[in-house]
C-alpha cells in the first residue's frame, strides 16, 4: 500500500511535492518534550485546495490515515502522525484570494503564516489581533484548527472570532464552504465554529475568510511588578474594576522572570509576579485608558514600567513573545500546560500549581493570559530523562484535576491532541463526550482524519503511551 | 397517549404548570403573517432545568415531539408546534444563578427576558450589547437558540459572541454543560457554538453563562439622510474608510421612513435612505469618533441629524426599535426576510429587492443592519389575502436566490425555522447539508426535537405547506 500511496500521490500532486523518505521533519511538532513522535508513510504538499480534497479522497478510499500539518508549532502533538498514514502539509497553499481593505476583510489560504496575515492587515491599515506564540512558524489554517489565542485574545477574541467562513476538505474527499465573506449567517448549523478548534479531526481547512478591524493607533503596555500572586490577583481585579477593557492582560511569575531574563532595561530584580496590562485605541482614548490602568495597577504594585515610545513598547512585547523559548532554553525541555479557570480562581490555581510542582520535585514556573484565567503552567524537564518527563506528566494530570475543581477548562489554547488524551474525561461528563464522539463519527465515519487526536474517551492510562 | 402525556407531565411539573386546552398561545409565534400555525398536544412550564430534562426524557421515551418555546418573537415559526407534541415553555426559568460584576460575567436561566439581561448588566455598570428587535418579549434562551443579533452586533457581535457556556437538556433526556464561566476553552469540540443558533433542534437551552463588558460611557448616533441607495452605499463605505468602528450602522429606505413616521422631530421629508452610524466609548473617545463619523457621512448625505443629549438619543433608538411594529401596523402583516450579503454587495441587493417587489406587484420596503450587509427585506401583505401572501413567498424565494448569487446568506438573524424550508439548498451544497443532517441525527436520533425546523433537505416545494 505504501508504494501505491506514493505512486498515487505523485500522480495527484507531482513528484516534487511528495516525500517518502527523510520524513523526520513530518514526524514531530513542538510536543517533542512530551516524547511524542510518529512516523508518516508519506508526506504530500498539495498545490491547491482541490488537490487537498483529491489526496483526501484517495486516502479515504484506501483506508489511509490523513494527518494535516500547518507550521508544526503545536504543543499537544496535533500534527504528529502517531499511527502512520499520509501527512498533508499545507505550506504551498499561500494565496491571498481576496483582500478588501475597505470592507475590512481578507480571504486567504490555509498555509499563510500567522505573521503574514498580521502584516497583510497592518500594511492595509487594518488589524488581525490573534497573536499565538509562534507567529512566524504557525499557519492560519493551523490557527483555525486549534482556535489559537494569544495575549490580545482578551479584548479581541481568539482566532474563531475573526473567521466568517471556511473552505474545508471533508471525508470522503470533497471541498465544502461553510460561511464566506458575509458577516452574519444563521442558516445552517454553525459547522464553521464546529470545525474551528477541531484539530484536523473533522476536516482539513484549506482557506479562511477573515474579518479584520481598523488598526488601533496606539498601544500602551504597562508592566506592574507585584509582590506575589495575591497582589497580582488584586492588580488584575483592579483592572477589571477600572472600566477599561485592556487589549491584553498578562502575568509572569518570579521564576519565569528569572529564567527569561529582564523584561526591560533597569527592571527591578524579579521577586514577584509581573502583570502586563495594555491600553489601545485612537491616540487620546488610548492615553486616557493608559492613565486609568496605571492608577488601577499602581496601588497593588511595587513598581510600574510604563513605556510610551514605540521602540520600548515593541521591545517589551518582543521579550514577551520570546518567553517560552527563553524558558525552554534553560533545560532543553518543558511541559507547558495551558489550563484556564474563571479569573477569580486564578490565584488559587497558581498556588496549587506551586504546591503540585514542589511535591513532585519539579522545577515549575508559569505565565499566561491573566485576564482570561489562562495559564501556561510549565514544568522544566530534560528530554533525555524519561523519569523526569513521567513525573511532570503525573503533575500535569493533577493540575488538570485541580483546574476542573476550580470550574476551569483543561485546555484554553493548545487543544487535546495526543498529549492531553484523557483530560477531557475530567471536565465533561459522559453524555457530552458521547455527543463529541458522535460528531466525530458523523464527519469521519472511518476514523481516518488525524487518528488518535482530540479523543473524548481514551483514558489517562493511555496518556503515557502517546 | 395525549392523556398519558398530560398525566405524566402533571406528575413531573405539577398540575398548575401544564396546559392541555386553551393552547392557542402556544400555537403560533411572530411568523403568523406567513400563515404558520400549529397545534400542541400539551404545553408545559417546567420550574427547573432538571424538570426540563425530565420532561424531555419522558417525551423522548414515548416518541412525543418536543417544541421549546422562549418569548415567541421569532419570524420563522421556530416555536410553533407544527406537528403536535409537547411545547416546553421556559418562562419559569428566570433565576440569576450568579452575577459577578467584577469579573464581567453572569449566569442566568433561559427564560429571563433579553431586556432583563440588558438591565441587569446596566445596573451593575456593565453592558450586554445584543439587542434583537423584541427585547421585552424575547428570552435569553431563545436568543441563544437563534443566535440573535440586532443593531449593535456590528461592533459587539451576535449573541454567541457573549456566551461562554451553556446548560442544555439533550436527548434522550439529561442535562449537559458545555463551557462555563471560563473565557477560553478548546478541550472538546465546540458544541457550545454548535448548539447556539440550532433553533431547539439539537437540545433545549436551560441556562447561559454570559461574558459582559464595562458599559460605554457615551453613545452618539448620527442619522444621515442620503438621496438614494447608491449615496447610502457611499456613506456606508465612507464609514468603513474612516477608521472608526461604529457601535451600530443601520439603514432604512424611503418607504420604510414613510410607513414608520419621522425618525426625529423636524426630520426632512423622507425621499431617500437614512443611514444611522453610532460612535460609542468613554466620553472624549466617543466624541472624537463622533466627529470622524460626522465628517465621513456629511459628504454623502443631504442632512445629518446628530443629537448629543441623552433624551434625543434615546428617542432615536426607541423609534428605530419600533420600526418593525410601525411598518406591520400599516397593513396588518408583513413578510420580512433577513438576508445578508457582503457589505460591498448591499446596494445591488437593495436594487434587486426593489425590482423583485415591483415585478410581483408587492408593497416593498427594507431596513436593517447595513454594516453587516443584513437586510430586513419586507413585503407588506394582508394576512387575510392568501394570494398576496403566496406572491410574497415567491418574491422571497427569488430574493434568496439573488442573495446567494451575491455571495450572501439566506438568513442573517432569524434562522430557518419552517418558514425558510428549502432556502439552505440555495446556499449550501449537498455535502455540507449532509453534514448538517448528520449532526442532527447525532443529537436527535429519533427526530423529536423541534421537528420540521432547520431542515437542510426539504425543498422549496415544501415551503408553502408550512
Amino acid at each position: 500500500l505504501v508504494s501505491a500511496l506514493a505512486n498515487e500521490l505523485t500522480r495527484l500532486v507531482g513528484a516534487e511535492h511528495i516525500v517518502t523518505d527523510a520524513l523526520a521533519r513530518f514526524s514531530t511538532d513542538a510536543s517533542e518534550a512530551h516524547g511524542v513522535a510518529g512516523h508518516a508513510d508519506a508526506a504530500v504538499m498539495p498545490g491547491s485546495a482541490q488537490e487537498v480534497a483529491d489526496v483526501l479522497a484517495w486516502c479515504y478510499a484506501h483506508d489511509v490515515a490523513v494527518v494535516p500539518r500547518g507550521g508544526g508549532s503545536g504543543y499537544v502533538g496535533g500534527a504528529v502522525p502517531v499511527d502512520g498514514g499520509a501527512v498533508i502539509a499545507l505550506e504551498r497553499l499561500t494565496a491571498i484570494r481576496e483582500l478588501a481593505p475597505l470592507q475590512w476583510r481578507a480571504h486567504v489560504e490555509a498555509g499563510l503564516s500567522t505573521r503574514h496575515v498580521q502584516r497583510l492587515a497592518r500594511e492595509n491599515g487594518l488589524y488581525y489581533a490573534p497573536d499565538p506564540g509562534a507567529a512566524e512558524q504557525s499557519q492560519i489554517g493551523g490557527n483555525v484548527a486549534t482556535n489559537a489565542g494569544g495575549p490580545h485574545a482578551f479584548k479581541y477574541g481568539v482566532t474563531g472570532a475573526w473567521v466568517t467562513g471556511l473552505e474545508v476538505a471533508v471525508a470522503p474527499g470533497e471541498l465544502i464552504e461553510v460561511g464566506g465573506p458575509t458577516r452574519k449567517d444563521v442558516g445552517g448549523y454553525d459547522l464553521r465554529s464546529l470545525l474551528i478548534g477541531s484539530e484536523g479531526t473533522l476536516g482539513v481547512v484549506t482557506a479562511v475568510w477573515l474579518k479584520l478591524l481598523p488598526a488601533p493607533e496606539q498601544r500602551y503596555p504597562l508592566a506592574a511588578m507585584c509582590a506575589d500572586a495575591r497582589h497580582a490577583g488584586e492588580a488584575i481585579a483592579a483592572v477589571f474594576g477600572s472600566g477599561v477593557v485592556p487589549s491584553a492582560m498578562e502575568f509572569l511569575d518570579a521564576h519565569t522572570l528569572e529564567l527569561a531574563g529582564p523584561p526591560f532595561p533597569d527592571a527591578p530584580s524579579a521577586t514577584g509576579v509581573l502583570v502586563i496590562a495594555e491600553a489601545d485605541g485612537t491616540g487620546p482614548a488610548a492615553a486616557a485608558a493608559r492613565g486609568e490602568l496605571l492608577e488601577a495597577l499602581r496601588e497593588h504594585a511595587t513598581s510600574v514600567h510604563a513605556p510610551t515610545n514605540s521602540a520600548e513598547i515593541a521591545a517589551l512585547w518582543r521579550w514577551r513573545d520570546e518567553v517560552s523559548l527563553r524558558v525552554v532554553a534553560q533545560r532543553g525541555g518543558k511541559l507547558s500546560e495551558d489550563v484556564a479557570v474563571p479569573v477569580d480562581r486564578l490565584v488559587e490555581l497558581l498556588e496549587g500549581l506551586t504546591e503540585i510542582g514542589t511535591r513532585h520535585g519539579l522545577d515549575t514556573c508559569s505565565w499566561g493570559h491573566a485576564g482570561d484565567g489562562n495559564v501556561h503552567a510549565t514544568f522544566l524537564v530534560r528530554r533525555d530523562r524519561p523519569e523526569e518527563v513521567a513525573r511532570a506528566e503525573r503533575a500535569a494530570h493533577e493540575l488538570f484535576a485541580l483546574t476542573v475543581r476550580l470550574g476551569g477548562a483543561v485546555s484554553g489554547e493548545h487543544g487535546l491532541g495526543v498529549v492531553k488524551r484523557g483530560a477531557l474525561k475530567l471536565q465533561w461528563d459522559e453524555k457530552a463526550r458521547e455527543l463529541h464522539a458522535a460528531v466525530k463519527a458523523a464527519f469521519d465515519p472511518k476514523g481516518l482524519l488525524n487518528p488518535g487526536k482530540k479523543d473524548a474517551f481514551s483514558g489517562p492510562a493511555d496518556r503515557a503511551s502517546a
